[in-house]
């Protein structure tokens, strides 16, 4: 009677095993100081734009006059609105209000739009790949078993991303119905230019795929010539969901606020995907919390945007440290211009786990094997921005000790 | 491509109805006063001991050294613990923290564990019904069409609640693998003594079905020998799991936080449930946002504690002006003592919407027709408790005028 495909999923290996192995690292070396940049979370306190405007949330939560019950399941106008002009037609993308649904983040909504589709549609994943997009297929019965031999399940198109291909997957000959992108990439930290996003978007629209874009990281972009959203593309309209996050760019990690864009355009089936997704969103979402939705609102305002700008830069200037002190030691290193991540090939050909053990003993620093994203991540390893200055430059250090 | 059991859904009929048809009446009469006794929504604004949680939460997040990132998936320890010891261990319910899963809602916590569970699976709802567990049912293709002519999905066990049996569906014959349970109930605001959900457990061990137990409107429960929780009966941790909310115990509503229970005992097909929904939310959400999560801990201290059993007792005054003022003009009915409820039959053979369209000219007070809630709701009428006081009072003095 339990849903079968549930046993099809590999133990959540990655995370529990690195902690493992750190703390027993820890337990046997007690004298030695370890620097975490493994984690993808953020450290810096919320902005003071941020907190104020919760704080005058709660004030208002707490008098009969403005207290408010229940929220729009797609989410507060003001919010939406703002997002729409701020976010897409700002940058020439004609977004709608209409189209933007706010919810608790981008995992919970990367992980449920799936299930607007039948279950015979194939996926298409990058490799390396941020495990949400396969897991959630896995657990709706779209993929085969897994096979530990390939390190892949069955039925499902793997774009392997690496050093050969810039990181950037190949355009699958057959365009499976559902393609999952994600730029700039977690975890390779590599971005994508707009004519190659393009090239996307009109394969896409050529085979019918409907293209799941997830641009969490989009507020780490400092080159030009990289889209913020697959909507400066011309014709996503037709073919493209977007993801996007208040996580990294404001650090909510801990205050859930994220949105997707589905445009009136996308019809697959003759049926609007938008008007699905309103529908799987008030059957099963309850609105995201006022309190939360007017924190998110106060991103947008001039001092928001000066405040989160900085923790970017903070965090950007430790990416390059990061970077700049592995190039100049040798490395092979990527990533970290456009994104928080920097992906680095192990040297010597080790595997990723023996790398994560070799940077553990000899310099106390911890990161994420790259294998545990996907088998395309073998013999990489990723390292993130979000530690201080101090223990970033440190850590860079010990590395160029090693 | 689409997922085609969506289209198998019903409209989403009722409250845009009964919203349009309050429209134009309105429209049409300008100079009428309008009473609103139809929706589920709380009025009373946030207790200041919640309050003072969300505002010291928000300045911890606002610091470097009291920030708090990505929460733990399952929630934090410090209000798991408190739930289980005051909701559970204080009823004689043995729950651990670990068996509790917090949650940004009971409604979404509803129509999620269906995922658990293989798309063969029968389901049972007692009809009228909170439409939730249905619809998700039938978004996850465990549903046959609807039948216009019956009112119901095909493959579903409906468990008719009317005047004849007090409103308590019959266990049938033949179990259902997923028992749907809503205890008080919405919408006909009645509820079960210990022995009567005793035997839905005994039946469920004996059958192998698990019960989805939502126990969303415990907190109003006035009577003795009526069970807050479905583990007050034996037997209950191998087929139960537990849904709670804190919208309507704590005014939540736009806060948005609840939980659910899956004790470690409940196993099928050799595999442990919580195992399993520990993997789903692990996966698929990632976390109630800390400060609600702070301001959940304050419902349970003392002062929390006395506040909200303060709101509690303004709605269920509200419970008893609108049932004894129904009951002395000689309607027949029900609910309003253990829940906010309250459930009447239309007079003189009426249906639901004439009953609907009547009070709206006769009274102006706006309630919602039975009808909505499922084929069995036909001839019923609900009326909620979340009204002031004054409103409340003159809407039930309107009623005796008609």
């Amino acid at each position: 009677m339990i849903n079968k495909n549930y046993q099809k999923l590999q133990g959540s290996y990655l995370f529990s095993e690195t902690a493992k192995r750190t703390a027993a690292f820890a337990q046997a070396h007690p004298d030695r100081s370890l620097i975490r940049l493994g984690i993808g979370d953020v450290t810096l306190p919320l902005v003071p734009a941020v907190q104020e405007a919760m704080h005058r949330a709660v004030d208002e939560m707490g008098k009969a006059e403005t207290f408010r019950g229940y929220a729009p399941e797609q989410g507060y106008e003001f919010l939406r609105e703002v997002i729409a002009e701020k976010d897409y037609r700002d940058r020439g993308c004609q977004i709608d209000g209409d189209e933007i649904f706010i919810s608790d983040g981008a995992k919970c909504d990367c992980g449920n739009t799936q299930e607007l589709f039948s279950q015979e549609v194939r996926i298409a994943v990058c490799d390396p790949v941020y495990p949400v997009y396969l897991d959630t297929n896995v657990m709706a019965g779209r993929t085969g078993d897994f096979c530990r031999e390939s390190g892949r399940y069955g039925d499902v198109t793997y774009m392997p991303c690496t050093l050969e291909n810039g990181f950037l997957p190949e355009i699958p000959e057959k365009m499976p119905e559902l393609v999952y992108l994600c730029f700039p990439n977690n975890p390779t930290g590599s971005a994508i230019r707009k004519e190659e996003l393009q090239k996307w978007v009109d394969a896409a629209n050529k085979s019918g795929s409907v293209l799941l874009y997830d641009a969490a990281y989009e507020a780490y972009i400092t080159e030009d010539g990289i889209p913020h959203s697959i909507y400066e593309c011309d014709g996503a309209r037709t073919c493209a969901i977007e993801f996007r996050s208040f996580s990294k760019n404001a650090g909510f990690t801990g205050v859930r606020l994220g949105f997707t864009v589905v445009p009136s355009e996308l019809v697959r089936d003759g049926v609007s995907l938008r008007d699905l997704w309103f529908r799987r969103q008030g059957t099963k979402y309850n609105g995201t919390p006022y309190i939360v939705q007017r924190a998110g609102q106060a991103v947008y305002a001039p001092d928001g945007q000066k405040q989160i700008r900085e923790q970017i830069g903070y965090y950007m200037k430790n990416a390059a440290v990061i970077r700049e002190g592995l190039l100049s030691c040798g490395y092979q290193a990527s990533g970290g211009v456009n994104s928080p991540y920097i992906w680095l090939k192990t040297p010597n050909g080790m595997t990723s786990w023996q790398f994560f053990d070799l940077l553990l003993e000899q310099a106390g620093v911890i990161g994420t094997p790259g294998s545990g994203f996907g088998p395309s991540g073998e013999g990489y390893f990723r390292l993130t921005a979000f530690g201080s200055h101090e223990s970033t430059q440190e850590a860079v250090e010990r590395i160029r000790r090693m």
